[in-house]
């Protein structure tokens, strides 16, 4: 997508140099830097400081980890090891895992040490291609949405809310609850979005903000508490969210925060979609509330914000200095809150009736 | 309340000097800095800047506004002209023009500029000893309903959630959302207190936190977004917050995100108490969503963020330096989503029936 008006990716696989490079998420949106992922401790290390983040962009970057570990060291049983350390990186996105097992199941498969490389570095790339082709399609599936809605609006601008980022910077191109914002923009379509600045790492003003004013796309951002009194007053059309893990029964774990924003949209009758490459699907679980890990991080990530002073880069303690913080990263949207899943395969109703028609290769797998 | 192991207000009378003075609470919890209203242009700046800020605390310094006005200019014209000006200086807490109107017309009242002034601090000195004494009775009749919980959780500490400030720092002393958890503390009922960070101007982490650690309270600070999760989970046995304004028919104004955590209260069959003296309910309005203003503040309260870096209090950046933002301060919680109403005269329904009776005299004032 645009930066500066170059195309660029979260993450690439750097022919020359035959390395993995990221945009280290973490500076943005005020300094854009690049990190390599020449180590799997380093790509550890990217996965769990958020670095990268997102549920595809997880799952990519766990995909070239696999690359990574095998470079490291071609023995099984270190390799083995290396792949299940970076698979544990973060408890609960479901890509990373998926990707991982995918990589390492070619790898095993293929005969020789060279074969054995080319079938990794192969097969990430083919996760990131697949993962743009999903999200191309999502954003067409759901662009759809926008377009309806406009219509109805004669020609007003139609109100999109976010939370958190689960745009191109989550995923490789297009994003998955920005990808219908995106290609409705490219149709023509006039939309605006409310962006969540999505405490406690600000992805919403830091990152969602930056990727659409890259864009070109009209945004304002809000704080996390805002939303309710939008939606209250007619100023809200169409909620979009990604997901790091839903099952297919309809139960969406999204960054901390989205479970409010649902309770709001269906007080106030306006549609709440959840936009996912199917990969992000959970096909074990039939109970999210229950059964979805959630990822409790440091509390020091809420009693600091980082941001830009007249100096530079730096974090304002925002507490008293003893006062102590709890940091949960998601939390889980009940199904009965959801009014459909946008996938790369069309749009659909939250529950395992509907979700299973769209996939019916999973019936019958796992608890599916 | 206590500050340092001695006993401080957030405003008083000093008789030394004849001089208002306020804590600075933008300065909070890092510093704790004094500043003296002794003009009509600081009392104003002082509630608009939120030096001051919350309803009852609000309205006490627009009574104490008053003689500083009166101190000003004796001339009648002028007079109106400068109360007229501290009571429009914030729209949504009905406190402050209540408060105004009542100081004002003991001034009209009194005969001869002593008499005149002698009744302006007289009167601002009774605005606020009666809300000390409605927010300690707040806080017995609160502490009854934690006392409840705890009984039923066996020693478990009972959990409470509160948004924004609405602490003695809001008030006088005690608080409003906070007197039953001070209360509580006093009669040994084990109490502890998440804590909303209250984004933009986060008066949960700078303030409450500050307040509560200083009295010795056991407390965590959250994000705005977590509490829905917290209540999922079976970790909030009770919501207790304040309000800038409540109408007779039982709306509730109150800092922006309220109403989100009243959804997921609701979501959850976790109570949902608003504590409020009776100077902040409105006679006059039957629909608080249609009828209660929402203030719009500058939008860099949600673009940056204050706090203490290694060098001292400072400001960062948090969003692209050209992405707009917008910050709606209130939000409005309905009637049907709140559990009851904590008043000074006890605890009642949140609704017309309930509140006029207890408040008879209200009834046929207005239009209730």
């Amino acid at each position: 997508m645009l930066v500066n008006g170059k195309q660029m990716r979260p993450i690439w696989f750097d022919e020359a140099s035959g390395r993995v490079r990221v945009i280290d998420q973490r500076r943005l949106p005020h300094e854009l830097e690049i990190l390599t992922l020449d180590s799997v401790d380093r790509v550890i290390h990217a996965i769990q400081e958020m670095v990268v983040r997102g549920a595809p962009l997880i799952g990519v970057t766990g995909a070239y980890g696999v690359m990574v570990a095998l470079e490291a060291s071609a023995d099984q049983a270190d390799f083995s090891r290396e792949c299940q350390r970076i698979r544990q990186a973060r408890p609960t996105a479901v890509n990373l895992a998926w990707a991982v097992d995918r990589v390492q199941e070619k790898v095993l498969q293929a005969r020789g040490a060279d074969a054995r490389l080319n079938a990794a570095r192969h097969e990430a790339g083919i996760i990131a291609a697949e993962e743009v082709d999903n999200c191309r399609r999502i954003g067409e599936h759901g662009a759809r949405l926008i377009a309806r809605i406009a219509e109805v609006k004669g020609g007003a601008p139609v109100n999109v809310l976010t939370h958190c980022n689960a745009g191109w910077l989550a995923c490789v191109e297009w994003g998955t609850a920005t990808a219908p914002v995106y290609v409705a923009h490219e149709q023509g379509l006039p939309v605006h979005v409310w962006v969540d600045e999505t405490r406690p790492l600000n992805q919403g003003a830091r990152l969602t903000a930056w990727e659409l004013g890259q864009g070109g796309i009209s945004h304002t951002v809000i704080t996390d508490n805002a939303g309710g009194h939008l939606m209250q007053h007619g100023m809200v059309d169409l909620v979009i969210v990604g997901t790091d893990r839903s099952t297919y029964t309809g139960d969406v774990a999204n960054k901390i925060g989205t479970y409010l924003k649902a309770l709001a949209a269906r007080d106030n009758g306006v549609p709440f979609y959840v936009a996912l490459p199917s990969s992000t699907f959970d096909w074990q679980m039939r109970d999210g509330l229950k059964e979805i890990p959630i990822e409790e991080r440091h509390p020091d990530e809420v009693r600091y914000v980082q941001g830009k002073t007249a100096a530079g880069t730096d974090r304002v303690l925002i507490t008293p200095p003893e006062s102590p913080a709890a940091n949960f990263a998601f939390d889980v949207t009940p199904s009965r809150l959801v009014t459909g899943f946008i996938t790369e395969r069309g749009v659909c109703a939250a529950n395992e009736k509907a979700v299973l028609e769209l996939f019916p290769e999973q019936r019958g797998q796992g608890r599916a």
